[in-house]
C-alpha cells in the first residue's frame, strides 16, 4: 500500500516508515524538522544519537533496497501538502505531524498559539488536499486518550449511545483536555469527524496512550543511523521514558503529586502494530471511527515502582522521590477506557511494561552519557498556571513514602 | 459597570454598546472593520446605510454626553489587546469579535482556515490578557446555539448529568457544529472552559439562537448615525432578516430544502436585554457556565410564512419558494433546547416574531433601494461541498407547495 507519514523525521514518525517499510509497504514522508528545534529550545537532546535525514534515507535505501520518498516542507503551507498529494497519491496517510508536547503548550501565550496555529492549520490543510487530490485515501490521525480527560464513567471508543429524559442517541463522548495541546487535539478531532461527514472523507482517529520503548524490530540489526529519537526533558519526554532516563543516570524517579494519575501505556513496537492494522483494514467511505490504542493501565507510581524493579535487574540503585506538580490535574479518579476496535482487528500486545523494561535498559544505558549531560532538563519548571520555576521535592525520601501503604502515602502527602 | 465589547462596530456589538450605554454603563470598544470587508467581499452591503465609526461616536455622545472608548485594532495582535486591558481595565468584556458566518467559513481552504486564525487567536489572545491584567473580570463570549447541532435528544445548557454503564457523572453535553465556523466556536468554547478551569477566570458563554430585527430602543430618536448595520447576503444574512429583504423587494422568499430545519430565534432587542442580564450578574471566580439564549423555535418554512403575512399587512405580495439546499444538515430532525438560565435571571421576552416583523418592515421599506441595488446576493452559490454555483429553484411555485399539508410537501420535493 502507498503510505504517506507526516512527521516522519519524530519518535513514532520514524519508527513507522521501518515498520511499514518491513511490512511490504511503500512509504513516503514529510517534515519540516520542527520536533528537532523544539528539543533543543528545551535545551535538551534525544538520548539515542539520531542520523540527519539524509543518512536516515541512505540507511533505509540500505536497508529495504528502496527509496522512502521524502520532502523537507511544512504540512502549514497548503502548496507543500498539494505537491505531495499529488506525487506520492497515497491510499493512507498517517497524520504525526502535531506538535505533541503539554508543557510546551502551556509554556505562555507564544506557544500556545503556535501549538493551536500548526496543529489546526496543517489537519485543515490535510483535510483539504485530501478532499481535492485523494478523496478515497484513508486518513489516520494520531488523537491522544489525554482527550478524553478523567471523566468518573467508562470511556467508550469516541461515541457512545446513551439516554437523557427517555430519548436515545449515539453521540461524541464529552472531551476534558488537560492541557492547550490536549485541547488542540480534541478540535482536530472535532475537524476530522466534521470532514468525514461534510465530503465523504474516511477517516480513523486513534486516541492513543503514552507511549514508550526505544526501539521497533526493523532497528535490530545494529545499525545507528535507523535508530528513532529518545527524549526524556520535561515537555518531550513521556512518564516512562523519562524514569527509564532517570533511572540510567541515578537520578531519582520523579512522579507527580500523589503519583495516582492513571494512564493507558503502550509500547512502541505495539504503537506500531495497531497503526499498520489501522492502515490495512481501512474505515468506509464518509466513516470516521475513533479507536482507542493502548494495552495496559497503570498509575504514574506503580510505573515508577516497575522501572525501580527492572532497574535493580540491571544494577541500577534507583530511589522514587515525588515532585510538586506542575500541572492542574486530578490526581486521584476513576480510569477505566475500552479498547475493544484494535483487538477484533487483531491487535495482540506484545511486550509488557516489565518485558520492554528489558529492551530498554541495555539501549539507554549505552547512551547514558548523553542523558547526564542534559540532566538538568529533567526536573519540570513549565507550570500549568503560566509561571516559570523549578517544582521542588514533596518529601526529604519518597523511597519510604513509597513503601507506605497508599492510603498513607496520600496523608503525607497532603500534609507535606 | 465598566465593559468593554470586542466587535463593537457590528450588528450586536453596536447594539450593545448603545444598549448598555443607555442603562447607565461606561462602555469601551475594539474592532478593525472586518465585518464591513467581508460583506464588501460578499459583493453587498448593510441595509441600512450605516455611518463610519468616528460619526457613530460622534452621535455616540450627543446622544450620552460622554465617550465611548473606542480602538481600531486587531484581537489578533495581542499588543493591542494588552494596550486596551491595561487602559479600559473592564469589569466585564463582552467578546463578539469572531468572523460569524457559516457559508463564508465553507467557501474554500483559505477561508476556512481564516475562520479558525481569527476566531481562535483572537478569544486565546483574551483569555491570556485577562489573566495577565483583569483576571476577576467577566468574559460574556458569543457561542452560538448551532454548537450543539441536532442531536435526537433534548438539549441543556451546555452541562448534562449522565448515567453510562451505571456510573454517574456531569459532562459537557457533546456538539457537532455544522460549519467550519460553528466548528471554530465549539473548538473557541472548550477553550474558554479550559481557562476558567485552569486560572480561575470567570465566563458567560452565550449559546445564541438566530437573532434578527433592525433596531434596539436606542436608535429610536431618529439620528440615522445610530443605526446598527442590517445584512442580507447569503453569508452575513440569517433567516428571518433574509426574508424580510427579500419581502420588501418583491423576491419570493426562499427556504432551503423541505424548510423544516428548526432554530430558536430572538429579536436584537432581547439578545441585547440577555447580554446585559449576563453582564450584571456575573460568574463567580473559576465558573463557566453556559446560558442557552433564544426566545422561540420554529421551522424555517414557518418563519417565512409569518413573514408572509406580515408583510401583506404592509401591502407586499409575498411569495414562497424554496431553494435547493446548498448545505449539508438535517432537514427534518427533533428539536428541544433548554433556555432556563437567563428566564431565572430575570429575561422576559418583549417582542414575538410578528410583533418585531411589525417594527421592521418599515424600516426596511425605507431602505428598498438598498437591498433592491444588491438583489443578485440574495440567492446563494456557496455549497457545503466546496463549489460555487447558484443553486436552482425548488418548484415552479411553492407557493402552492407550501399550503399542502407538510407530509405531501416533502414527497413533492423528493420527487423534484
Amino acid at each position: 500500500m502507498r503510505v504517506f507519514v507526516t512527521g516522519v523525521d519524530g519518535y513514532l514518525g520514524w519508527s513507522l516508515a521501518l515498520h511499514l517499510a518491513e511490512a511490504g509497504h511503500e512509504v513516503s514522508g514529510l517534515d519540516r524538522y520542527l520536533r528537532r528545534d523544539w528539543v533543543a529550545e528545551m535545551g535538551s537532546q534525544s538520548a539515542t544519537p539520531i542520523a540527519r535525514m539524509t543518512a536516515r534515507l541512505e540507511a533505509f535505501r540500505d536497508r529495504f533496497g528502496r527509496n522512502l520518498q521524502f520532502r523537507r516542507g511544512d504540512l502549514c503551507d497548503y502548496t507543500c501538502v498539494k505537491n505531495c498529494l499529488k506525487s506520492f497519491q497515497p491510499e493512507a496517510i498517517v497524520h504525526l505531524a502535531e506538535m505533541p508536547s503539554a508543557p510546551y503548550s502551556m509554556m505562555d501565550l507564544e506557544h500556545c498559539v503556535f501549538t493551536h496555529t500548526n496543529n489546526l492549520v496543517g489537519t485543515l490543510n490535510l483535510l483539504h488536499g485530501m478532499k481535492e487530490f485523494c478523496p478515497d485515501a484513508h486518513l489516520v490521525k494520531l488523537g491522544t486518550m489525554g482527550e478524553y480527560g478523567t471523566p468518573n464513567l467508562d470511556i467508550p471508543e469516541g461515541f457512545f449511545e446513551i439516554e437523557y429524559r427517555g430519548r436515545k442517541d449515539v453521540l461524541p463522548f464529552p472531551r476534558q483536555a488537560g492541557s492547550w495541546y490536549h485541547q488542540t487535539k480534541v478540535h482536530d478531532s472535532n475537524n476530522d469527524m466534521f470532514a468525514c461527514r461534510m465530503w465523504n472523507l474516511r477517516s480513523t482517529d486513534v486516541m492513543q496512550g503514552v507511549v514508550f520503548g526505544t526501539r521497533v524490530d526493523a532497528m535490530n540489526d545494529g545499525d545507528e543511523r535507523l535508530l528513532t529519537r529518545f527524549d526524556f526533558d520535561q515537555a518531550f519526554g513521556t512518564a516512562i521514558n523519562r524514569f527509564c532516563a532517570q533511572a540510567v543516570i541515578g537520578h531519582p524517579l520523579t512522579p507527580f503529586g500523589k503519583g495516582r494519575q492513571m494512564r493507558g501505556f503502550l509500547p512502541l513496537r505495539d504503537s506500531m502494530q495497531c497503526l499498520t492494522l489501522a492502515i490495512e483494514n481501512p474505515a468506509r467511505a464518509g466513516e470516521y471511527r475513533v479507536f482507542n490504542q493502548f494495552d495496559e493501565v497503570y498509575n504514574v507510581f506503580q510505573l515508577a515502582e516497575k522501572v525501580q524493579r527492572i532497574g535493580r535487574e540491571f544494577g541500577l540503585n534507583v530511589e522514587i522521590r515525588a515532585l510538586e506538580n506542575p500541572r492542574k490535574e486530578k490526581e486521584e479518579h476513576y480510569y477505566n477506557p475500552d479498547r475493544r476496535h484494535l483487538v477484533d482487528l487483531g491487535y495482540r500486545p506484545t511486550h509488557d511494561v516489565e518485558q520492554e523494561l528489558r529492551t530498554m535498559f541495555p539501549d539507554l544505558l549505552k547512551y547514558r552519557n548523553r542523558i547526564e549531560a542534559r540532566k538538568e532538563v529533567l526536573i519540570p519548571d513549565i507550570r500549568w498556571d503560566g509561571s516559570r520555576r523549578k517544582v521542588n521535592f514533596l518529601a526529604r525520601s519518597s523511597a519510604t513514602i513509597n513503601q507506605r501503604p497508599a492510603a498513607a502515602v496520600a496523608d503525607a502527602l497532603a500534609r507535606e
